[in-house]
């Protein structure tokens, strides 16, 4: 048999067929326009679903399930969409609604808990007990392993470690509150930083690199800098580092996870960012004399998500 | 049958014996005499069960148990006390060497998660899936229940909330660290402000009710000045909210709990805390269209370590 992944994003929707094996048997990628009738959006899903199955020469009755990612708070019993700002969706009933299209059974989850998934299945969290997946792109989506099963808290809308205070009364964030970590520790605040820093800092490589026009500025941009040892990107750098060892030292002092996965664009850096962050974190555990918790690069990269999501009908 | 628990704190070591139904039969007190050695408090504490359990006519063989509960962390299937600051213990075979004295089966477990459990069998947790306890007295203590069950982390080391950051580059905490939530969400963090305040603001209620003298400032005293209006107390305390309040809802955006409990002396001032403390984490969830946790004051008040403690034979 076969699973169906759908793992929406704000820009591009990917949706791949997936074997028993978690091997991707082919993909095809569309844009989400956010922002249009749900129908429609749902629709371009189905009819995608439809060409993919036949490019492969696969049947509608050799799929045993549809999973879907959404980049927000489902209710994964009923799999009603709570909210989805970026898609500007607010309660949608979305199983529902792709059932009765598709006469396949859907299962729909919040896209940061399938790609922790699919990392607990097939990647770094394999036989792993508590774990926490942080991927760092223009927002901070988190998830949570706990005792080996994903945990999705008391009204499924948890797993917001963006949204936990890092500095109090510190930059305002999206959300209404102050200082969340998400402020400091995406890629948008590396993009933020470095852009000040074309302003600011005229003789820094990042001006140079962009010609001092700071709308050309990207996170990828600053690491880079960074790693040619210019002293403002490295400088950006490490305070981003700082910012990202705090916030998860404090998850760890509070959970004791066996390991924390980065995923995300700002995960590609590798060990540039590894090796500093392990040291500030290991610097700021409360207990030193145990072991301290792993942190790994995400295993499952950009296809993730629709493997993740694939498989919900297994973690049923 | 019974169980005895031991709840063991920095200055007093509290020991009672508890019936099947959670009822305390008799307590004893004893100065726990942190620093000296070892054997020695744990010889007191032997001696302390066999004179309770002569006062009131038990015999050993009616004995099911005995749990202790320690302020640090405990690896809770070896018994071995991993470390504890206050007792200046590290590495102690707690369980181990009480089993040898008593003859009894021994449970050691860390303070904080014996209150919780006796909140989850007879208190305020009892029927909660997820849920947290946030002990506000000279540290913070705290303890997680997750699907129901204590949660205890990888190593054993989780539910240090006191040392999540709270403010990035903030107030030296005595971990190490700057601006853990414990360093300003305490009794400790009142008195420090309540003392600033006489010195800083001799007009102030805290002031003419000290004498000037701010040695003599308790918690209690700034709450109670806050209670009376007194505007400097009252700033006080509304900045203690606050930040108790960022607290919550930090981890409530990460964890998505059915409940908070508030013990420790702090909670003594009920809904005088409770009613702005409820309003400022309402503010700060992210998901703003379910309903919020509820936040109350833990039930089993300070006999919480002891019966959490007694009853830790029955969570195995």
């Amino acid at each position: 048999m076969y699973q169906i992944g759908i793992d929406i994003g704000g820009t591009n929707t990917l949706i791949g067929i997936v074997d028993d094996n978690g091997a991707i048997v082919r993909t095809r990628s569309m844009l989400t326009q956010a922002g249009r009738p749900q129908d429609d959006i749902i629709a371009d899903m189905a009819s995608a679903i439809g060409t993919l199955l036949k490019e492969v020469g696969i049947g509608r009755e050799e799929v045993e399930a549809v999973g879907v990612g959404v980049p927000g708070a489902v209710d994964s019993c009923s799999g009603v969409v709570v909210g989805a700002y970026n898609l500007q969706w607010r309660n949608v009933p979305l199983k529902d609604e792709m059932e009765k299209i598709l006469q396949r059974p859907v299962y729909v989850e919040n896209g940061a808990n399938v790609a922790a998934i699919a990392e607990l299945m097939f990647g770094v969290f394999k036989g792993c007990h508590n774990a926490l997946l942080l991927t760092l792109a223009t927002g901070l989506g988190s998830a949570l392993i706990i005792n080996g099963k994903l945990y999705r808290g008391s009204h499924n809308v948890g797993n917001e470690a963006g949204h936990m205070t890092l500095v109090e009364d510190g930059l305002q964030c999206t959300c209404g509150n102050k200082g969340c970590m998400e402020m400091y520790v995406t890629a948008t605040a590396l993009v933020r930083e470095g852009r000040k820093a074309v302003i600011e800092q005229p003789m820094s490589m990042i001006s140079s690199m962009t010609g001092g026009n700071f709308s050309l500025v990207t996170a990828k941009l600053v690491m880079d800098c960074a790693k040619k040892h210019d002293l403002v990107a490295y400088g950006i750098f490490r305070q981003y580092v700082h910012a990202l060892g705090s916030s998860i030292a404090s998850i760890c002092n509070m959970l004791d996870p066996d390991i924390i996965a980065i995923g995300g664009g700002v995960s590609k850096s590798g060990e540039f960012l590894l090796k500093p962050l392990r040291e500030d974190v290991s610097k700021k555990l409360f207990f030193k004399n145990v072991p301290p918790p792993r942190i790994e690069i995400a295993a499952m990269g950009n296809e993730a998500g629709v493997i993740g999501a694939a498989k919900l009908c297994k973690m049923q």
